[in-house]
Formats: C-alpha cells, sequence, structure tokens
C-alpha cells in the first residue's frame, strides 16, 4: 500500500483556497500511484479557528468541504481533519474529527479525545473528547487514526490525561498509525515530536505515519517535518521544515525499515526559518506584499529588516530613518549601510520639526517640567505616526522591530516603537537577537552576495533608544545576559522569586526584574502580534492579569 | 443559626489586602453574632488569577492565606474559595476549592465540579473537576458547598455537563446549599442569576445562600447582588449591585420565609453602574487617581467624562480639547460647555502646527499623493500621542472613548483614538452610549445640580470624527440603528450571513458590514481592555484568528 502526507499550509477560513489546495495535492497523488493521502487536523479550516467555530455557517462550510473531497475519493482514500457537530446534547457542540473518505463513502470517523488546554491552546473551549476508539479498515490494513495530542499520552505516562487513545484500539490489533496534526512550532519542538513518535511506535511495534500543517497563522507558525517512522524506532522519513511537501510511501518499505533521516534542529537556524515563513505568510494571508520598517541603526532593526528582505523580496521592504535629536551620527550611518547592503529603498525623515512642534503645542500645559520619559515618548510616537503615515499612504504593513527582552521588561513606548502589524521578535531575548545576527551574517542575502550584510557596528555598539543624550539601555536595565536568563527562568520556566534567588539570582535584581515584568501587562496587552517560536511566547500562550498585585 | 455573606471587592494577587479585608469582615460578623461567614470563589486570590495559577509561589501565599484564616476561626466557622493542589499526579494540577475552616481545623473542602470554558472563562485550563460531593456537617446541619457553575447545570438541563454536584449530594439530605462565586456582570445577568438560583431551590427544596465578587478586575465587573433565597423561592435578601456589603441572616428565619426582595434590573442604570465601578476600580487597583481624556463635543467623549467624573470626581479628570483643521466651532464649544458643566480643569492644544509640521516633514515622500484616510489617521494619532504626553507627564490615566459600533467595524485610528488604558464604552454600542447620556441627563452630577450635564447639541448633531471637511459617520457606515442590531446579531448572536438575511437585514448590508468586522480584527487585537457589560464583549470572551479569510 502507499500512503501520501500531504503538508500542507493551510489558511484559516479560506474554504476555497484550502479545498483547492487539498484537490490538487490528491491529484499529485494519484500521479504518485497513493492508495490514501493523509492532511492534517483541521485541514479543512486551518488551525486555530478559534471562535469562528461557534458560527453554525462555519460548520456548514466545513462539512461542504468534507463533502467535496468525499466526492474525489474514487480509488483513493482521503484521509481529512474537520470539525464535526456532536449529534448528543449532552457535552461540547463539537468533535475536532478525522474522516476517512473513500469510494464516495465515509468509510471511518474518529475524534480526537485528548484536548489540549493549556497555553495557546484552548481545544476544550469548543470540543467534546472522543470517547469511542476503533481502526479503520482499508485494503486489508487495520489503520489506527489518531489527531495531534492524541499521541501525546504514550501508555497514560502524561498526567493531563486518563486516556490513551491507541492503548484503546490495541486489542483490535491495528497495522499502523496515522496521525494528523496542527502543531505549531517553537525551536525545541521538532525533537520532542520525534521522541513520541518514538515512544509511540516503540509501545506499539506499528509504524507513524505524522502529518503536519506548514505555515503561519498571524502569530502561530507550523513547522512541517512531518514524520514517517518505522516500527523499529527509525526515522524512515521526516520532511521539510517550513515547506510544503507531499511524498508518497510504500508501507511495505517502511514496514521494513533501514533508512534513517536527519534534519538538523540547530535552534537559531529553525528560528531563522520560522521567522521568515511567519513574515511571509502574514503578508501573503492578508494578500500585502510590502513592508516598512524603521530603520535606527541598531541591531532590532537590522535584524528584522534582514528577515523581512529574506521574506518578501528587496523590493518589498522599505527602511525610514528618522532621526531625531539625541540620534547619534552612526545611527545614520549604520542604517544607511544596511540598507544599501540589502538593496531596499529607504527615506530620511528628521523628526525635530515635529518634535518641536509638539513641544511648542504643549508648551502651555508643560510649563517649566523638566525633560523626562514624555519628551523620549513623543520622540518614539512621532517615529510611530510617520511610519503608519507611510504605511496608510503606500499600503504596506508596519513591522515591529521590539524584542522579547524589552517586551517583557516593558523598555518600549506603547503607540511609538510599539506600533506595527506584526512583532518579528517579540519571542526573541535581546541575546538571541545577537546570535540571529552573527547566523544572518554566516549568509548571503539579496543582492549582498558577500557574507555580513548587518554593519558590525550594528552588532558591537551598546544597545541604545537614544531619546536623551548619551542613553544607554544599561542605564535603566542589568546588561542582557543577566536579564535574560532571568527573564527565561521567569517566563518560560514559571519560577518564582524564592526559586529565582535558590538559582542563584540577585534578590533585589529578581524583584526589580519581576516587577517590571507584571507591571507591563498593560503594555503587552496592546502589543503587536508576536511571531512565537519558543515555548512561551507574549500573546495567546500566557494570559496575566492587567490589574493586579503580586510581585509588582 | 446565622450566616453571614460578605460581598467584597478582592484585588488579583494582593494577598494582604484581600486577607486582610476579610479578617476584618470576620471581626464585624462576629459582631453581628454569625456562627459562619462566607466570602466568594478563589476569594484569597482575587479572580480571575489566569495563569498566575501556574506559578508554584502564588499557590503557596493561596494556601497561606487559608492558614491565616484558620487561624482566626476559632467561634466561627469559614467558607472561603482558593485553588488547592491536585495530590493525584492524573489530571491537571490545582483545583478550584471550597475551604470550610472551624475552630483551628480544616473540617470540609468541596472542590468545584463544574469548569466554564468558554466565553471569558478557562478553568479546565487550570482546574481539575471534582469527583467527589459531600455536605460539610456544621452545628447540626449539613452545608452543601457549591462554587459558581456548580449550581448552573439543574438537574442535568446543562448540555455542557454530565454532572450536577447537588444531585449527588442529595443522598445526604442536605439542609441549605452555598455557593460561591465571581459571576461576572452583564446587563442580563441578575435576572439568570435569580433564575438558575429559584430553579435550585425549588428543585430540592431547601434555601440557597449564594455570594459574589463584586468590583472590577480590569475588563471584568463582579456585581455583587449576592442572593438569599428561601425555600419556597422567594428571595429573601438581594444585596446591593455594585457595591461591598456584609450581611447576616438568620437561617431560621430565611427557612421561614415571607420577605420578598426586589432591586430594578434595568439595562442602561445597570450599565452605567458598571462602568462606574469599572473605571473606579481600574485607578484604585492600579494606585492612580486622575484621568485625562480628550473632548470632541461629541456623544462617546461626553458620556466617558461624565462617568468619569463620578467614578474619580471632578478634580480628578481633565480634559483636552485639541481642535483640528476640520473641527467644526461646535466641537468645540459643546466639549467646553460639558467640561464647565461638570467642573473639570481642561486645556485647549490646537493641532494644526503639529499636524503641518507633520505634512512637512513627509512631504518630499508624499509628493502629489491626494488627502486621503493617511491624513485623517495623522490627526488623530496627533491628538493621541498629546493625550499620551499628558498622562505620561502629569501620571493622568488616559481613557479611551471608542464605543463598541466603531470597535466593531474598524471606524477608528488604531494608535489615534484607539489610544488609552481602558476603553470605557467599548461594550457600549452607538444606540446605547444615546441611551446612557439621556439617562445621565436625568441625574444630577458633579457640581452641576441640574439636569442635563450633557449638552443637547453633542446628543442631537450627526456624529462625525471631523477628520476632513464635512465628514459624518453616515459617509462611511449605515445608520447606527440599522447597523447596531446588525452587530448584535452577529457579535452576540453569532449568527452567519444566511440567518441574518433571513431575519431581514439587507444581502449586501451583511456582506459589507460583516467584511468590517472580519477584517478589523487586527486592530482590536492592539485596542485597550474593554469594561464589559454584555454578554459578548470584545476581548478575551471573543477570541478570533487575525489572520484569515472568512466573511473576509
Amino acid at each position: 500500500m502507499k500512503i501520501a502526507l500531504a503538508q500542507l499550509n493551510y489558511h484559516i477560513g479560506n474554504f476555497e483556497g484550502n479545498l483547492h489546495k487539498m484537490l490538487r495535492a490528491i491529484e499529485e497523488a494519484r500521479r504518485q500511484g497513493a492508495d490514501l493521502i493523509c492532511f492534517g487536523e483541521l485541514a479543512v479550516c486551518g488551525y486555530p479557528p478559534r471562535d469562528f467555530l461557534e458560527f453554525d455557517d462555519f460548520i456548514q462550510r466545513c462539512q461542504a468541504s468534507v463533502q467535496a473531497l468525499r466526492e474525489v475519493s474514487g480509488g483513493i482514500g482521503i484521509v481529512v481533519g474537520a470539525p464535526t457537530r456532536n449529534p448528543v446534547v449532552e457535552g461540547k457542540d463539537l468533535y475536532n474529527s478525522a474522516y476517512f473518505l473513500y469510494e464516495g463513502e465515509v468509510i471511518g470517523v474518529q475524534h480526537k479525545a485528548l484536548l489540549p488546554t493549556y497555553d495557546i491552546f484552548d481545544e476544550y473551549r469548543y470540543f467534546e473528547p472522543a470517547s469511542a476508539f476503533r481502526p479503520v479498515a482499508f485494503k486489508g490494513y487495520k489503520i489506527a487514526l489518531t489527531i495531534c495530542e492524541d499521541i501525546w499520552n504514550v501508555g497514560n505516562d502524561n498526567p493531563l490525561y486518563t486516556i490513551c487513545p491507541l492503548d484503546e484500539m490495541r486489542p483490535y490489533q491495528p497495522d499502523l498509525i496515522l496521525n494528523l496534526s496542527a502543531s505549531p512550532f517553537h525551536y525545541g519542538q521538532a525533537s520532542e515530536r520525534l521522541r513520541i513518535i518514538r515512544a509511540n511506535v516503540e509501545r506499539y511495534g506499528i509504524p507513524m505515519f505524522y502529518v503536519n500543517h506548514v505555515g503561519a497563522q498571524t502569530d502561530l507558525i507550523f513547522d512541517g517535518g512531518s514524520v514517517v517512522m518505522s516500527p523499529n524506532g527509525q526515522v524512515f522519513d521526516e520532511m521539510p521544515y517550513f515547506k510544503e511537501t507531499l511524498r508518497t510511501y510504500s508501507l511495505e518499505e517502511v514496514l521494513r525499515g533501514g533508512r534513517q533521516c536527519q534534519q538538523s534542529k540547530e535552534k537559531i537556524p529553525l528560528i531563522h526559518d520560522a521567522l521568515i515563513l511567519g513574515i511571509r505568510d502574514y503578508f501573503d494571508k492578508l494578500r500585502f506584499s510590502k513592508a516598512i520598517l524603521g530603520l535606527s541603526g541598531g541591531i532590532d532593526s537590522a535584524v528584522t529588516c534582514t528577515l523581512a528582505v529574506e521574506a518578501l523580496g528587496a523590493e518589498n521592504v522599505r527602511g525610514l530613518l528618522m532621526p531625531g535629536p539625541f540620534s547619534s551620527e552612526h545611527s545614520l550611518t549604520d542604517a544607511r549601510q544596511l540598507a544599501e547592503r540589502l538593496g531596499i529603498s529607504y527615506d530620511i525623515v528628521p523628526i525635530s520639526g515635529v518634535y518641536e512642534a509638539f513641544l511648542h503645542a504643549l508648551e502651555p500645559l508643560f510649563a517649566h517640567q523638566p525633560f523626562n520619559i514624555t519628551e523620549e515618548n513623543i520622540q518614539a510616537r512621532i517615529r510611530g505616526t510617520l511610519l503608519m503615515a507611510m504605511s496608510n499612504k503606500f499600503g504596506h504593513i508596519l513591522l515591529n522591530t521590539s524584542n522579547k527582552s524589552e517586551m517583557a521588561v516593558g523598555y518600549g513606548t506603547l503607540y511609538g516603537d510599539m506600533c506595527g502589524g506584526l512583532a518579528v521578535l517579540g519571542d526573541v531575548y535581546k541575546t538571541e537577537v545577537y546570535a540571529l545576527a552573527n547566523y544572518l551574517n554566516t549568509l548571503p542575502i539579496g543582492r549582498y552576495s558577500q557574507r555580513g550584510v548587518i554593519p558590525e557596528n550594528s552588532i558591537l555598539k551598546p544597545p541604545s533608544a537614544e531619546l536623551r543624550p548619551n542613553q544607554k539601555d544599561s542605564d535603566n536595565l542589568p546588561e542582557y545576559d543577566v536579564l535574560d536568563p532571568l527573564l527565561f527562568h521567569y517566563i518560560e520556566g514559571r519560577r518564582g522569586p524564592r526559586e529565582l534567588v535558590q538559582m542563584g539570582f540577585d534578590e533585589a535584581l529578581v524583584a526589580r526584574v519581576l516587577r517590571m515584568v507584571n507591571t507591563n501587562e498593560f503594555k503587552r496587552e496592546q502589543a503587536a502580534p508576536v511571531l512565537r517560536v519558543s515555548p512561551k511566547s507574549f500573546g495567546m500562550g500566557r494570559r496575566m492579569p492587567i490589574v493586579g498585585k503580586y510581585l509588582s
């Protein structure tokens, strides 16, 4: 038997587009001689559909897509994820299901049993868990259908769940496992995924065909990396990361094994590739092509701009250099050097005239108040307004350049440098931004065929917002190589103050930094969506009260 | 037996503050001769604590508060909500529990069984549902402890749940029901609450003591309205809405019945009172006292400002009048009239100088592009920047004046009039804003002892953003009395396009409006938190994809 896995880039709610893509994949699978083709979890509507699932019309359209696929299932089995209505009054209204279609019929439906309801996931908000488990018989094989999380409770070792769907199917002696996933990327996910697939394959002694989504849905990036594993635990194939791919496998060859695949899982290159896909899909799926961003000569805007050029092409990226009263000379020269190396168009718009006009307008009210954060924020907000004006006038999307360290401690101006449609580096700590810059400097990018596109000076100079004379980030913040590990253990590790002090962090610093993180929730509430690359990103995956008084 | 209900205003994560408040309530209850005092759901930490629950330190502090209450339980029973650790490896790490403390001991713990996971609620994200149910024996009575949602599945009539906790306790023949709630306000909630309490009381034939939180936690407003119901279904008492209250009841009198309470549940006055508490608590709990807002002479800013004066006092509200090149004469006169009637301080800061400076700075880039939405947005963003400058310089919080109709269709400028710490009217449709204005004009407010504080002209003139010559909202939007019902059925009612057309809405209008709502999700993503007063508010209760292509 030949099984095709279709690792596709879906678009939430784009029923025509998703269906068209699947129909083309079915044709291609037929050409490759496949008996069966397998799509991802909730493929008909894209993942995560969120509260669209509460609209009857949305569910009807999902069902219409399943119908359309059923009609083309002559001679080829089609396995596809879709929401289905729960016919029983009791329980949530929907199931998250896998349909098995063949010869114009539905020959099996398996609902998802393990519904992730943590971090970015809200599945129990919508879905009733499956209570019945049975493999589908197809061409002499018994196929155990599972959906994403269903395989993440190997023999009930995961304390979150009390059911192990594959244990439930074991009495039927399935011959292989199909898993339909929509498993979002973070830099450790590909290794985790192989570990869990191997644990299942070893437990049941049968091969697994695991198909993932690829592509970004706003903040969530799906990395693909679909897996075929032989019963001996060898990776028969791992599909490319971040690329749509369709491949057909001979079940017999997979059973035989003897092939072992490897793909690099290095953190910084993975993050790099994820961010590029994240940018590209944000633009493609919103049907925009052009980006604009502010270039300060600093490392964050340099890295964001370089990634944007890789994602969208130099011709679609425009830089704005907006020197202010406290800008250093190198801020202009470094930014200009970057723009020229990347081959993007850029303009220089000094902010001083507008800044003076603001000060003049406010003079009667400010009277003799000394210069403080207010005037710093005015400069940042003028830049935000100029960038948004370009965005409005010419149809660019503004890319936000804030990094995770800044977002964590609130070192940024709301409605100023926090403006933007998408926060490219919002899940990348400052120290990782440097690592990304150094990695980018090993690549030939755009028209700059040499290595080292990001000016050395942007990497070497001490970070500064340049909003008052001789300002440095380190005036207000600890050095990033101290700050970032502390933030990591608080945000990703969810350690409390006592645990952090026990780990060796200075007690006063812990109190100060945690306070900064917690009191700046109001800024993050209004931040641009953040491309998620870590296991704990700002956004839907981290839900914090704004008004509160804990560690604040 | 005498039972005290403590309807208190908690503060999320403020363990010292919450404990102090409860200790004072216990003293008062003792003075009133109470045998038992009952606090709300998760009272020790406030509700909703969200992902703070994932911090071990946070749970430890909750437990420390329970310990402290246990120590003062000599001679008085104390029932209080707190998270508890699930000792079993399987399942979620926590329970949402009610502790029954007496004579220094824990004499009962009942976990919550029905975990709302819809709209604003995420309880299954954190909690394991209870599986054991048993009344607590206290002074010769068997008391059925329940937590909020636990009573919302009367005899399993609610399809969301398969367990009815009170049915489970029925064999033990409890004498009364205690319910610890944290039930957020919307304008229909108080009636719903009485209906569900009555259904329980009638089913079990025993009285219910229902204690709710009062106070706002950012977007969520808890209205109090705690209820004591006699076995005959009569409301023995309903505590005031939006006010902290402690009252002690004789169980014998409640059992006897014969008292019937009524409080008005009129929609607009309830919304009015809710918004005032929402504003007040946002400021109090963030330890701010002063508000600033832009006064345009229009109805939204007039209503927001009036509510702010009621909530914070005229001396704490400052208005900024920022006439621009397209402002009408009446925009200044109407705004000034309002400010003077309210007795707030206000300043006039014309934006034209800054506007000209922006146009000048952008001239080389804009060249011969015609005036369009770009220049409109620049004006709005100048105003946002001026307001934020005042906020930064003098420590005001900026109040946002956007209404729900605007937020729904994206009729507002991101980083412009969408700025602010709190969107006071973000869950109030434009037509309801008018109703609020008319209601406010029946009240004596601030130093304005006459009725009619909001200038008639602000109510009567056609709404306009005044960002280009002779602009009217109706140039871009349908009339609000058509738009609002359509939005209501789409947002609150979750009707799809076909259903809306069947209801009689014009097909082209439906397509146009739904498209506006769906394509403006990116703006709402960066909007200020919205005070929730309806059953479906923008924010955590409505989770929509940004990048999508459904009805867009």
